[in-house]
This record gives structure tokens, sequence and C-alpha cells, in this order.
């Protein structure tokens, strides 16, 4: 299974990046091939200073070895060796109109002393955070969210939406990070699914995020935007910073167990400003987007 | 004491405030008083769009009431009453040349059910951020944090400056956030210091503060710089970013026992950048920076 999932995400970014980059016409993909040195590494690729995409990455990374002291503790297991792939992406658009997306797969195996596998699983999701808030696009993200996770099971996008909601809450904001999408995590081999299922189901999920994202990508980047719009983006965007660096588990693991520095935080945006108390106008558009923030809602009723 | 600790804050808010605006010359502190629902609150004063200062916090805050469950945990006590009160300050200068400085003095008191004192100390210090290295800055910073030391002494110094070079270490960065200074907590009456000798030194840093750091202000503010010079701040506002979310316990603790968020977080800066795997050319100022920062040096020798 590990080395099937691992072909399948070396394919996948391929797949996304060559897309991202003929959406955005200016920039490409930039690759790092890292080497992590207790066991395993990644392909790394950034895009800067695009016409569409300010920012952004799609990692690969297959990492293995002896179970780190912070992550034995998480998991409470002793003397546990463990392999790790997955991709990460995150793209911070130029253009405030587009908003920003995350996604991540991955695929997890743990082993005892003797290289037995005890446990093994996969996890993921993707989600939105735009800037401006335009109900149409985040009905579409939700709806290829849940086309995707139909297919397989009705209680899946009900649950992971859920989930989602609930993860990207920057509970010292009271508010969340951006509209949501699908969390799921510990998706384990069961009596009614076994692990081919979720196989099927997360590369389901993950072959559904160009269709999730490109056509909003289309549709709103040529849009006008004045300078309060940019600054509004780049305001949000130290939320998003917020969300990472102080509640992210993802982030902190990886900043906590000696992770690839620059693979983890390629996920924090080009340009952020922090202004002390900014509150927008009621009724703004602005305010609408935090209004929505304050209180998640569901897309497809 | 704590009536007379809060009253030197006070005062030393208003000295420092009127001298940074006076050196400002354009903007001037904008006041926000607030209230802690579970007791106490606080006089926040935020500078923002200056000619020197780009963004600056000087608050105050004395806080008190039942002490918050995760604080419990972090002191190993139960059913305890406290009482806090400090001065903090950050300031984000616009000139690149002129470096970032940080300084909060703080006076904690814990009590029993019946209110008797059961524990009483001062913390505090201050440190500085360059994103340009003058030698001769860093030494008058920390000659007069010494001669603030000594005077009490002649072990402060070099105790309180070693702490401070431990404290603000960006782990994941393996790199000091700033050139240092002081840091000193759990400054408690022994038989050798009375509560009141403790007092006499942290104010004595306190009234020091603005003798360590307006000649370098004064010094700096009108140097030429370019728009690389002001990228580079930007990048290593990042990292100071990174340290505030990620490690920085009181920030941490602000944002996880519901503290007043914006004066908590005035400390991060206005405009700030990312920018993937960023390296200064070998030899160059930025790098010079860099060698220092991955290496806490003595300044006074």
């Amino acid at each position: 299974m590990k080395n099937k999932f691992y072909k399948y995400i070396e394919e996948l970014q391929d797949t996304i990046t060559a897309k991202l980059e003929a959406i955005d016409g200016v920039a490409t993909f930039k690759q790092d091939l890292w080497k992590r040195p207790e066991g395993g590494g990644g392909r790394t690729r950034v895009i800067e200073h695009g016409a569409v995409f300010e920012k952004g990455g799609v990692n690969i990374s297959a990492v293995h070895g002896e179970l780190p002291e912070s992550m034995q503790k998480y998991f409470g297991v002793k003397d546990a060796n463990f392999f790790a792939c997955g991709l990460s992406l995150v793209l911070h658009p130029k253009n405030p109109m587009v908003p920003t997306v995350h996604a991540n797969w991955r695929y997890f195996e743990m082993y005892d002393k003797e290289g037995n596998i005890v446990d093994q699983w996969f996890g993921g999701g993707q989600d939105l955070t735009p800037y401006y808030l335009f109900d149409e696009d985040a009905t579409h993200f939700h709806t290829v969210c849940k086309t995707a996770c139909d297919t397989h099971n009705l209680e899946f996008y009900p649950k992971y939406k859920a989930r989602c909601d609930e993860y990207f809450w920057n509970t010292h904001r009271n508010e969340a990070r951006g509209i949501g999408g699908l969390f799921f995590d510990y998706c384990k081999a069961t009596d009614e699914l076994s692990l081919q299922d979720w196989y099927s189901f997360v590369t389901e999920v993950g072959n559904s995020f160009l269709k999730s994202y490109v056509p909003i990508v289309e549709k709103r980047k040529d849009l006008v935007y004045n300078k309060d719009q940019k600054d509004w983006q780049e305001i949000r965007r130290g939320r998003y910073v917020e969300f990472n660096l102080v509640h992210d588990k993802g982030t902190l693991f990886g900043l906590k167990t000696n992770g690839r520095i620059e693979s983890i935080l390629m996920s924090l945006p080009p340009h952020v400003q922090w202004v002390y108390d900014h509150n927008p106008e009621p009724e703004s558009p602005e305010d609408k987007l935090l209004q929505v923030l304050k209180e998640p809602k569901e897309w497809i009723l």
C-alpha cells in the first residue's frame, strides 16, 4: 500500500503542478529534492511571483524511521517505527478575489520492533480560505467535495465537513480560518471498509482537487481589485499565519520534530499585514465574510 | 507592593510613550482602555504609521481572579487566586537600520482560598532585534542593561544575559530572535534579597529602557535604505512572528487564557514577508547578522 500510495501522490503532484503552471502562464514551480537524515525525504515544488499565484507549494514527502519521542507520546506507544507519506499543497493567489486553498492527503504505517505493521491509516482533506466571499464559489467547492464523498459513503460528506469546520477553528479569534471543505484522519480498515476502500476514497478526493479549485480561479483571477482590497487580503492572511503557527497540528509537529522547515513553512503567505484592532465596516463585503467565518454554514442544502 | 508597582508602570508608560511620540514627530499613541470580564483590565497604547515607528505598542495591565486552569497546571497548584500586572512594549521601526525592541516588566502574586499571599515575584527583561547589525548599537544596548544590573548585583548581567539568549531562541530555525539583552523571572524574596530589593532592581531596569534604545533610534532613523533592505527587514520580521506565535510563553499563555487578543498581538509587525528558502549572499551585511544570530556573542568584554 505504501508504494502504491506514494506512486499515486507522485503522479498527482505532476498533474497538479502542470495544471497550475498552465493557469499561471508566467511563473513555474521550482523543485527541491531533500533528504531527511533519519530516513526518507521529499520533493518540494514552490511557485512564487506568478501572474495568478503570488506564492504556493505542492510538496510530497515519504519519511520513515524511529517514531520521534513527541509522536510516541502523542500516539501512546513505545519503541515504534513508522512510515509516513503525503502530498501537501497551499496556494496563495495574488488577486484577493481568488481564495487561498489548502489540501493534504497522507498515509501512515506504524511498526513494532520486528518490523510488523501494527497500525496503518489514511488522512487528509481540502479547504478554502476566501478573502471575498462569493457564495457560488463556496457552494461549488463543497459540491465537488460532496460528490467525491458520496460515491463512497453518504455519511462521509456531512461528517468530514463538520470535522473540517472544527479543526480549522482559530480559537483565539473565535472564527474559522476559512469556509471549510473536508477533514478526515485515522481512516483505518474495519469490517465495512478495507484499507483498499479507504485508498479509493482518498484518491477520489485527491483526483477531485483540480475540479474543486480551478474553476474558481478561472472565474476570479482577472477581476479588478483596489489597494484596500489587497490590504484586506494581507490582513486576513495574518489570521492564516496565526492558525498555522499557533494551532495547526501538522505544522507544529513538523517544527518540533526537525522536519524540513522550508517545506513546512511554504504554507505561509508571501506578504502579510497585522493592523491593530482592524474591524471592517458593518455590512461591507469584508464584514460579510467575517459573519460567515464566525458561524460556519452549510453550503449544500 | 502590587499598588506600588502598578503606580510605577502607569508612570513609566506615560514617560515612554511621551518620549517616543516626541521622537516620531508624526504619529501619536492611540489609547484603549479595556476590562477583563474575570477581573482587572488594562491600558493599551498603540502607535501606527509613524515617521519613525511603523507600528508599536506600550501596554500596561493588571488582572486578577481565579488562576486559569492551564496556569494552575503550569505552576502545579490548585484552587489559587492571582494578581498580575506589568508593562509590555514592542516597537517596529520603519527604517530597517533601526532595530525592533521588546521589553516587559511584571509582578505576580498568588493567593490561597483565604486570600493570603502564598507567593510573589517579579519578572521581565528587554531585548533588541536588529535587521542590520551595528556592533556599537549592540554594545550600547548591552552596556545600559549591564549598568542597571551592576548597581544591584554583579552576577545579574551575565546570568540574565545568558537567560535572554536562551529564551529568545527560535529552535525550529536554530537561531536567536535578536541580539538579546536581559531576561529574568521568578525573582522572589530570599535571605539576601528582599522583595523591595527586587522592586528596586526591576524599576532600575525599567528606568534604563529609554537610555538603552533611544540613542540607537536617533542615530539610525534617518539613514538611507533601499527596497531590498526593506524586504530583508520584512523577511526577518517573519522570524519575529514565528518566535512569538510558536515559542513565546507569554503570547501563547495570553492566547490560550482568553486574554485581550488585540493587546497581546500588538507585538506582531505591520508588514511581513515569507519568501521560500531565502538565503542572503555570503559575507553580505544580511549574512553577517545571521552569523551572529546563529551563535549569540558577548557584547561586553
